[in-house]
């Protein structure tokens, strides 16, 4: 039976209208406020020939504007694709063309990649600026939010190269809250930080559980370890979403001291964290919660208690009270416990599909169960240790980079043969890609100016950091490219095929 | 789309098998220990013939033994009919044969009951005593609970008189679960305390919530105020479900003390509390949630919070999350703020309707919305205020009592030309039931032999406390039984028909 709940922020208006929902550079705004505001701008947005039932798509940067647009967007039933920020105008006006978006709300900070996208697309481009001046018109305002329904759109890039649209019901969302609130518990003093980008689900899911369970979010441009840190003591906060890197910039910005006892949840995303980083965090009392979850979930789908963070070092822990995962083999038969193979997840969570993508929907998502292509094992007590990110995803600063990406930018240079992109260990970063490359025969380039040329195609976070230039590259009998060989390659224990660096 | 979820018991075993889940007279389990007993009980069930997708009917007091039994049919997917311990063997009877029950599980304390049972019925019965002699069978274990299925039922009166069989699904119980604590919060700390019966959904309700929070039920066999008292201290409870009668009696225990600090909560069900109790509640520190539900609502479905107990007096007030609640007039039309009406409500914790029952379900639920025969009023603030429950339900003590069905049993009195039954104040059960009864031409019966009657057919807390001989009684055009007019009666206003006690 599909379900309905009442319109969230709506409700919240009516349930918790004082309480504050969000703080952002020192403005605090009440539910009441916010659903004033949300629904100015759907009105607005309403006037500039955006309606229920469309796609619109979001070029935002963190700001409390971007939260009322996005809320604007959810109430009036508005399909929301909302891009990374850090894409370039090429790869935006291609995820733009494939979602359809019959809009695209951005604000003139994005002035230089709107005025590229334009060259590339014909989409019509509204700034918030514009909108924010519009009347107001009528609009349909959801007075229920029916769960199956899909309300945002996240691209992802996968194993096969071009990014997929992941789809996400309502219902994803208040899943995933709730499967939160029941591991970590909800306070009534309860303040959510969130200095990652709402335009990833790790931000996006902060705004969501605000909703749902009427708590203030803190949020922040992006992250700046010494504002983050004042902001915690500032307006007691309680709990915070970081990945691996934000939390070393932390616990160095700490130095002798310790975080607030106020302080309950730090919740940490984007492959686990070193053992020496859990030391400190043990020792200055930060209770960290390692998880594992993908934009495909809704965020967190595994999360790692405490109390069990050095015994289970690398441990993602269990899949929370709502969500299972099971290990298979490459039959598809699930395997017995310490066993390695492919995570495949369930949950009402996870997303019912990729946009337009019904082969591939199909391919990855069988009676329910998500292949996620990640591998890993369960061990005897039931603890998720997560091997090998989608074979080959390289996971840098929290941004997800898939090798075949940046392979096929490098392939598309007329001067190169083959290519294949691995991860390497960087300190700052987690990882950094590293490609390698074999020139076609009697081709001359050099490693800065295949650099210079990524640069045009791939949003700067995927632009390898070096460049290998080999004879040839490890493929097996089918001519698959084996990662593993040149990750061997790159640790400096090649055999045969002895790459140079140009 | 269906929504799965792993089963809950077994889950927690998983997620938190360490936890402490149920204390009972000074007896701790934890949720391991729960999932292996509950999961021997179900061999044991099995062996005694109770399968996946039968129905079973239990009746059993508040005692762990009963917990694991109720667990254990819920892991096999066996459909349980859960009936009220104060019904008489008659009635009990009756629910038995309306619901198809293949077997009755019980306990040999109730037999006295069952051996009445049994000549009233062919229904097979099993007493606890037995069934744990049992070996162990194998049986079906769920390993997910599909939402949508129907895994209680617990009979309810209706104002048509015959008591109707609600169905629960595992989805109205989850919903129910999680609109809890997004409503009070959920803290690692919380002990729920249950002295209401968990044949009723206001304890089996708290049930489903350790299972889903994975928090601790400190079940006692009834209410005790003493004993309660000094439970809360022991076990350090944080929360309580009760009633006013039993609120009124912890308020008269504790004298000068207070409610320990961890005490977060008391949640009060069944009909507002006066005025009075609530101000002696404020000095003793105890925070009263007033709330409104039924067992078609799965429990709770609006409560009010503390702060708001003095300032909206009488009110429950507002629907909680995934709730909705609308004011219709007869037409059927929603009717403006401080306008009465009749209470519908909306939301997944609403029953899928009656077993058996087709007609009188799509009579109640219409679109989703079920029209609760109870009369009120939202203010302008949105609060809800219940101004009398199905019209004329008796609320007596926390136990439902319709009028139609003490009515339907005094009609059935050879020497009863008519009856009508109201409730009137009573200082320890809030109210009592009291009948009106005219007699037929020449026939004589007195009160007392009228009230042995009803004792026969009626649970005690059902049989009228006085009965009241009256030439004719009040009825409209349609011959609608007019019981506002007997209240007046009662009050002493009565102006005609002016009613003589025999």
């Amino acid at each position: 039976m599909e379900q309905q709940m009442p319109n969230w922020l709506k409700k919240r208006a009516e349930l918790t209208p004082e309480r504050t929902a969000l703080i952002f550079e020192n403005k605090s705004y009440t539910f009441l406020q916010l659903y004033q505001s949300a629904s100015k701008a759907a009105g607005q947005l309403a006037f500039a020939g955006i309606s229920s039932g469309e796609v619109a798509a979001v070029l935002l940067p963190n700001h409390s504007d971007s939260v009322m647009i996005l809320y604007a967007l959810q109430m009036m039933g508005v399909r929301t694709v909302i891009l990374n920020n850090r894409l370039t105008a090429k790869e935006l006006a291609w995820q733009l063309e494939d979602s359809d978006a019959a809009a695209l709300i951005s604000e003139d900070s994005f002035e230089e990649k709107l005025s590229q996208i334009k060259k590339e697309s014909t989409i019509k481009i509204l700034p918030k600026e514009k909108i924010f001046q519009f009347p107001e018109a009528d609009f349909q305002l959801l007075e229920e939010y029916h769960l199956d329904e899909v309300t945002t759109v996240m691209y992802t890039s996968g194993t096969t190269g071009s990014p997929k649209g992941v789809l996400q019901t309502y219902g994803n969302h208040w899943w995933s809250a709730a499967a939160s609130a029941l591991n970590i518990g909800l306070q009534e003093n309860d303040k959510w930080l969130c200095a990652v980008p709402i335009f990833h689900i790790s931000g996006y899911s902060i705004l969501m559980r605000s909703l749902v369970y009427g708590m203030c979010v803190v949020l922040y441009r992006n992250f700046n370890e010494r504002i983050v840190l004042e902001g915690i003591e500032q307006h007691r906060v309680t709990i915070m979403s970081a990945v691996s890197t934000m939390l070393l910039r932390l616990t160095d910005a700490l130095g002798e001291t310790r975080l607030p006892e106020f302080f309950r949840c730090l919740l940490l995303g984007g492959g686990p964290a070193p053992l020496s980083l859990l030391e400190t965090c043990k020792q200055k009392g930060i209770p960290v919660y390692q998880t594992y979850g993908m934009t495909e979930t809704s965020s967190q789908f595994a999360t790692l208690a405490p109390e069990y963070s050095l015994e289970k070092l690398g441990s993602a822990g269990k899949a929370l009270f709502p969500n299972q995962i099971k290990i298979i083999s490459e039959l598809g038969i699930e395997v017995p416990a310490q066993s390695e193979g492919e995570i495949i997840v369930k949950g009402p969570n996870v997303t019912p599909g990729y946009l337009h993508r019904e082969d591939e929907t199909k391919e990855k998502i069988k009676k329910g169960w998500l292949h996620t292509g990640d591998l890993g094992y369960l061990d005897k007590d039931g603890f998720l240790y997560v091997l090998d990110r989608r074979t080959d995803l390289i996971i840098s600063g929290g941004e997800n980079i898939y090798p075949a990406e940046i392979e096929g930018v490098l392939l598309g240079h007329k001067a190169v043969e083959d290519a294949g992109v691995i991860g390497v260990a960087d300190p700052e970063w987690g990882h950094v890609p590293l490609a390698f490359v074999v020139r076609k025969a009697g081709a001359a380039i050099d490693e800065s100016s295949l650099i210079s040329y990524c640069t045009d195609s791939l949003a700067k976070y995927k632009v390898p950091k070096g460049i290998v230039f080999s004879e040839s590259l490890p493929r097996n009998a089918s001519k698959k490219l084996l990662r593993r060989k040149l990750r061997d390659w790159a640790a400096g224990q090649g055999e045969t095929h002895e790459p140079s660096k140009d």
